[in-house]
């Protein structure tokens, strides 16, 4: 444990993380540089500032990366409609290769040895960091303290703070929730408690982005999504960065209930866990841009889009966005999305988002030939029994020959 | 044309098909066997007896095929958690096969040498009908009248109606709806119309089978669904027989403005076209296999139904239910079905099913091993650290010699 | 027929296709335009010149596309290791989009409405032909004599000829052969004949392209292929450019008996049919580069490779070269031969190209880490047992709930 | 280390799992049972016994599992076309699992709570061995000596040999090899030495299953093999058991120099290695195996087979065969198979294996369809036009609409 000389950690500003660059000071005899990041989760990050500065801490990274966050990690996973185990969108899994590659900058920046983190070691999110962080720069020593301390209770941490002065007012100011909680601009996680019984419904006053279905208003909320090659640039016709998207259909959704999810889902490590998200945004978006997907795909290419999520979702899930197979798949998704541009229209009621329009310049979708009207020629009906004919030809020939085909 | 001596029509007793009645019989001069099938359109179907009577039909056969559908072809379908595009729940498209095979059966025992259906030469729904008879009965003819005649309009219709004494009232006590629609135990579709403007929004009075979200009841509707081996069994506690299942869950989905659906999609013979759907029993009964499977699947098994589930819901789609192919994918996900049991809970409320807790004797959720609290030894967290070591070997080795991850 | 002004016909030289030219003209009454291309099909292309102007033919395009065709197509195709059904490289298929894309690039120069080509009616190649054509030029005219004459025998096309005084010597310089054949840079094929027997074993003097094993020399013959992102760039240490190396591997191939393929495929238009097909330096190309690539290439990328590969293979027998589906594929190979350089050593024996070394500047062996001897702590042999045991939890947690896993 | 009581052993009756017995009786003070199973490695098994008896074993299990091997695992594995990067046999990967099924059983018999194996830390096997243990008996403790010891060198081992009085002539008999070596009925692979360096050639005094191609007979040998539901089950027209079918085959296979293999592969621990593979049998398995599938399967089963088949390779080879995703993959395969009957003749000729000639009762293949000849009207070339046209739709509307398709 000598080796190590200055350990790059990312902290919360939360008692966890406190405890952490106390316990990194006295067990690796290192010094400790704190990172701190605003990616959405609505809460102060300056206030991180003075606690790591009371722990002694020297080189303190403050950062607002709620932009590059939406742009260059939310946004591309979306234009895959992505989703993992048929319900997830993946809103803690997405922030973690941001962090880990800010880790790793910050520690060739000031020349740290080893970065650390607070994720336990029963869940993805240590996979997630340390994925990167191995694919980032190979060399780097990784700590994951809750996977080598003894402090596994609540009582043995408080005790470790008495013990080093360390102000446990740092997180009791809101009152400790009953659950395991992870927040940024894609969404709010919950597991833990009474979620540990799959059959338990969640309570309603756990939830905390958005409002009950039945407490949402009883008028509908309409909402235009203006798509530019897969990214949504406009809301309702006025431009928008990608994390101001983010952050307005977080707004709107919540306030319309939208976005809740409750599942049990299948962690990398082998395990099955109870989480709660919502993901109001999300929940529009995912929605919006196969719709607007919809109307300017090629029907292949859509096909083929979604053969693949299910192995894009996996990747991302499992920690492997900074690797060669994610950015394969990425190259063949960004492929598509050269004309999915136009509008959907979407509404949005106690708990529902629906796409009641779409609408686009690039539109592949041409009512002259679909038309139950006269279509003037544009589609010859007998093409369709060359088609048919041909397309059965493989059946037929099997039948004829006395397989079975029921 | 003079080859066909005896064909069996898909006969719905509507004014189309009646029209295909008399028009078979004068061009091909062959005798007309009728075939009526009970599927849960919500109609009657013994009247279509008279009609086909007055049309000179001699053998007419008219079935309640519901349970065979909904126990040999919807629950199938469902063990997959089937979707097409990424949305439709193939309402329309798992119907088809079981009709195919009914007609090539009923020209079996009838001697018949064709068959004929109502279905345009545009659609879907040919290619379903068509490839299914020629996989069961390869050298069967198919007589597709919309790609034949030249009854191309609603006026020439009628006119051919007046000339052969067709009685037009067949169809004309409901009122003609502006749509084309087409209804079984599984969902209602409509296209045409104000639909054929992907950006118009559909009016409410064209849902026919659930209310809107807005008029649905202010309190939710709890409903319990018992599995066994991925196929719902009872509700609230009650047996059911598989289309008791259906029509049940269509009652409380569509009650509580549940399963409507407004998509673009591909059709197989290659045009885009815009409908819409109601879907309620399927839409709840989508996300409570999923949630039951959660707690009952393998992740493995899981993920890779997840990455089959596309090419399985393109091969229904475009009509090879009665293929190889299909046949090959039904083996493996009904592999997996054999632990599929237990109870979901769902919440019913103005537009949306939730899950809220989901309970199995097979499950494989380990609570003693997912647990935030103390685990006493279930689960070592050490092995986490030889875990992320070994999967990052090789993105390391890349780093290591240069390569970039980002 | 009337409507068709001008044609662009892909022109051989040969009897058919001089035929079709006439029937052209004299069916359509209608100016052609023959487009007669040097692929490496190892016949003079020139002569077909003056057949066309002795069948009156005004607009005469003759070129070398033999680069081209290496460049744009073969290489593209080998970066993904494509075979089709396990065994064909797909010789034939590749050439069609190069062809598709000149007929219309000549149409658009030279003011045509419609192209033509000498494909049969039960072929793959009518499709390809046509496919590209549509894709690329959406309202183009496609006339296939084959589907729409009655000259269904060679009797009728003799006749044919006698009639429209076209000369039959055109093609009896050298004597009939019995099978159909088709011939490019990258292979020649064989249908028809005995091989309509699966069980008859082909001629040897049907061969064409390589000696037969028994007739190699009784010495090896080594090569070393130099690679460049996925491509080869030189032939034992010497510079060549793309239709260089293919012509190159194909003598040193053939030479050595390599390249003989014999094989029952699955036709799009749905008929099995048996062919045999010489590829020599495709065959030496296929298995050089998967060398490089096991060298080169992340282990998850070049799995993720060989998932999409079928598809990709289906995606070009079937056709759609010109689709978004194959641009889509292409980007996601494309994306991971940046690193895929080195050279690669094969030895060439009667009848087996292998491969018996390879290195690479880019290389991702690790001999440090692969070693048998002490690694001197290159990789710690404890991080096994983590990653073995968080893998086998999921399916202990299911063993010790009771799931049989045998 | 003082909890296990009892440890059942793969023991080969080499020096290495010699070592092994003496070091498990020490080090965990407990009993160790062994268990040495032919499965067609080539060399006698019963000596084992009284090399355990040496080392004061009192449980001794020595098996003939050959039937076992092949039946069970080999020829499900080959209903597939199994290959692993395009290019390996999975000889040794399909071994693993029955060993660990036999371990865990004779455990249950012994009241054993251990097993363990001779396998290293830095391979493929230890994964294979201890999945399959933890699958089949969740509880199980695994010793895994390598990864434990620090007998890291030959010499430390010579030394422990010589301080516990193991005969050290148990292996000296044969000269020790260069290569790691592992041999079953499949296969025999060679790692280490000069083929930790992927340029140098193999060594032809290396190779000990095959002549050298260019000391095989000059005469080519035929052989006809049929296939029962995608079995062999004769050989000539002798039926032979599973074992005696992969025996004859390799004894065909090796004296006409077929089989060798020579690549660099991706091991599921992380790393590249160099291995070198001699799989006669295999070989002509294969290739055999798709000659007959390719007049067999329909079509789209064949190519669905294709997609799925890297997946399932993948399962094997990173040793989950005892999973429920290897069932689920087993079951769609299998499922294809019922049809897969009758034969194949192939000429076997200096180093290759070539189908000549296939037959089945069950052949799809339609000569009357397929022929270039007249065909009576079986196939009507019109019906080509109408496919295309239809496929060609989406194409068109796209450029039609100005999409770039090149």
């Amino acid at each position: 444990m000598s080796d190590v000389k200055k350990v790059v950690l990312a902290y919360s500003g939360g008692l966890d993380t406190s405890v952490i660059v106390k316990w990194l000071q006295e067990t690796y005899n290192c010094e400790v540089v704190t990172f701190t990041a605003d990616i959405g989760q609505g809460e102060e990050v300056e206030p991180a500032r003075t606690k790591a500065q009371t722990l002694g801490v020297k080189e303190i990274y403050i950062e607002d990366l709620r932009e590059e966050f939406a742009r260059d990690y939310v946004y591309p996973m979306f234009r895959a409609n992505t989703i993992y185990e048929g319900e997830y969108l993946l809103g803690t899994s997405i922030a973690r290769p941001l962090i880990a590659k800010r880790l790793i900058e910050i520690a060739n920046e000031t020349g740290a040895d080893a970065i650390s983190h607070g994720a336990t070691g029963k869940g993805n999110d240590q996979v997630r960091f340390e994925l990167g962080a191995y694919a980032l720069k190979p060399g780097v020593k990784v700590i994951a303290p809750w996977r080598e301390w003894d402090l596994t209770s609540r009582e043995k941490l408080m005790a470790y703070c008495e013990q080093h002065d360390i102000p446990v007012d740092f997180s009791s100011k809101k009152k400790k929730s009953p659950y395991s909680m992870d927040a940024n601009l894609l969404h709010i996680s919950y597991e833990g408690g009474i979620l540990e019984d799959p059959w338990a419904e969640a309570e309603e006053d756990m939830w905390r982005w958005s409002v009950s279905p039945e407490a949402a208003p009883n008028q509908p909320t309409y909402v235009e999504l203006t798509y530019d090659q897969g990214d949504i640039t406009e809301i309702d016709g006025q431009a928008m960065r990608p994390h101001e998207v983010v952050e307005k259909l977080n707004k709107l959704g919540g306030d319309n209930g939208i976005g809740r999810l409750d599942i049990v889902e299948n962690r990398y490590v082998g395990m099955k866990s109870r989480g709660c998200y919502e993901t109001p945004g999300g929940s529009i978006m995912l929605r919006a841009h196969r719709a607007i997907e919809s109307l300017t795909l090629d029907r292949e290419e859509a096909h083929l889009k979604d053969e693949l999520m299910p192995k894009y979702a996996e990747v991302i899930y499992n920690g492997y966005w900074w690797s060669p197979e994610r950015r394969m798949l990425q190259a063949a998704i960004d492929e598509t999305q050269k004309n999915v541009s136009g509008v959907v229209r979407m509404k949005l009621y106690k708990g529902s988002a629906t796409v009641v329009g779409r609408k686009s310049d690039a539109s592949l979708f041409d009512e002259s030939i679909a038309t139950f009207e006269d279509d003037a020629g544009a589609y010859d009906q007998k093409d369709a029994e060359g088609f048919i004919k041909l397309n059965a030809l493989r059946l037929r020939i099997a039948a004829g020959k006395g397989r079975k085909q029921s």
